[in-house]
């Protein structure tokens, strides 16, 4: 029987990414989170995927919202459509701590050997909690957390995409056989799933198609 | 200006006695979690306690239930009457990983300096994430995982209760004004926050009166 693994799926490309590259390891089990986003249709893609692929999905609805401070969760502030520096106000508050404590439970659940997830060092965007030595801390507390570690089992945090630039990634998921079209990435993506091209993730994933030499797939809102 | 602390509260013995203790060095706001607990009179008991005190009290939902997996979420699991060895099946999958999550957040968003937890290593039921080494690796990780941390302030875990006994943490709870007729521990109280009397936490807390050698004010069902 091969390993179980709780893979982290918002249905953007990084993660759809992790997806792939899990599945030619793991037996995959997808988690993914409903948590007050303007937009879910990244949630939908998600959904969509998992169908195509016969990966059992689960989705958690949480509400990060209730506690405020982003301008991904609170409807009130604008997303900038321009660069920022330091830790953009799109940070949402431990976001990543919240997935990875629920990936946590569903792996005692599920008796799952490991957790992936997409984060990455390299276009990070300035969040603390998508750095390297913030995922190995996890994986240490991990081992404390859970019956599985206490009974001597070892739970893996695997993070293929951790060193990888844009480009990288984006070739990695095509070597996985990764159909782009299908992933959201948008802050802000309309009902039908085509992004704005202006925003932050936006940017970033345009820029990984052009640095891949890779024309882009994605379907974007026609200027009015 | 004093230290802003978040206090989980569940309305319990145990976290009761940790907002008393808390209120006395920090300005505290409180946390509570609706996770599809069996019972949710001891929330209810938290409610009433932060309007008595003029304590802010935030209420998260969250759904632990959907993943299933213990007795206290689970509603087809019978709670157990008898003590048990090793990991209790009450156990909840990374509980206290993602309370602490969500209070973290809170953290970051109040901009609070500690984290308070009524976690205790003596009487924990076999818990592992109720051992002084995960609170250790959890303040690790919140250093790592937030803005605070990342900006150089430090945020602290503060387990009071760590090291005491059921009958010191009462002690402790009457140095500091607690009514205890007022909190609520059973896993399965009624509709009045009457306890069973007979479930694991309601058999520890009324040794611990006995060992305090304190008439016990709970209130318990009557024997039919």
């Amino acid at each position: 029987m091969r390993a179980r693994a709780i893979v982290l799926l918002s249905g953007g490309l990084d993660s759809t990414t992790c997806l792939a590259w899990a599945q030619a390891r793991y037996e995959c089990i997808a988690l993914s989170f409903l948590y007050g986003q303007r937009s879910t249709t990244e949630l939908d893609a998600a959904k969509a995927m998992c169908q195509d692929l016969g990966v059992e999905h689960r989705t958690i609805q949480i509400d990060l919202g209730q506690l405020g401070g982003s301008a991904l969760t609170d409807h009130s502030i604008d997303v900038p459509e321009q660069e920022q520096s330091g830790i953009p106000i799109t940070y949402v508050p431990a976001r990543n701590t919240i997935f990875l404590s629920y990936a946590l439970a569903a792996a005692e659940v599920y008796a799952a050997q490991a957790i992936v997830i997409g984060i990455n060092a390299v276009d990070y965007s300035g969040y603390p909690d998508c750095r390297p030595e913030f995922i190995a801390a996890f994986e240490q507390l991990a081992q404390l957390a859970t019956k599985v570690g206490v009974e001597g089992n070892a739970l893996k945090i695997e993070t293929p995409l951790l060193h990888l630039s844009k480009a990288n990634i984006i070739r990695l998921g095509l070597e996985h056989g990764v159909d782009y079209s299908k992933t959201v990435s948008c802050y802000q993506a309309d009902n039908q799933g085509r992004a704005c091209g202006k925003c932050d993730s936006c940017r970033l994933r345009k820029q990984g198609f052009t640095d891949a030499g890779i024309a882009d797939p994605t379907r974007y809102i026609p200027n009015k």
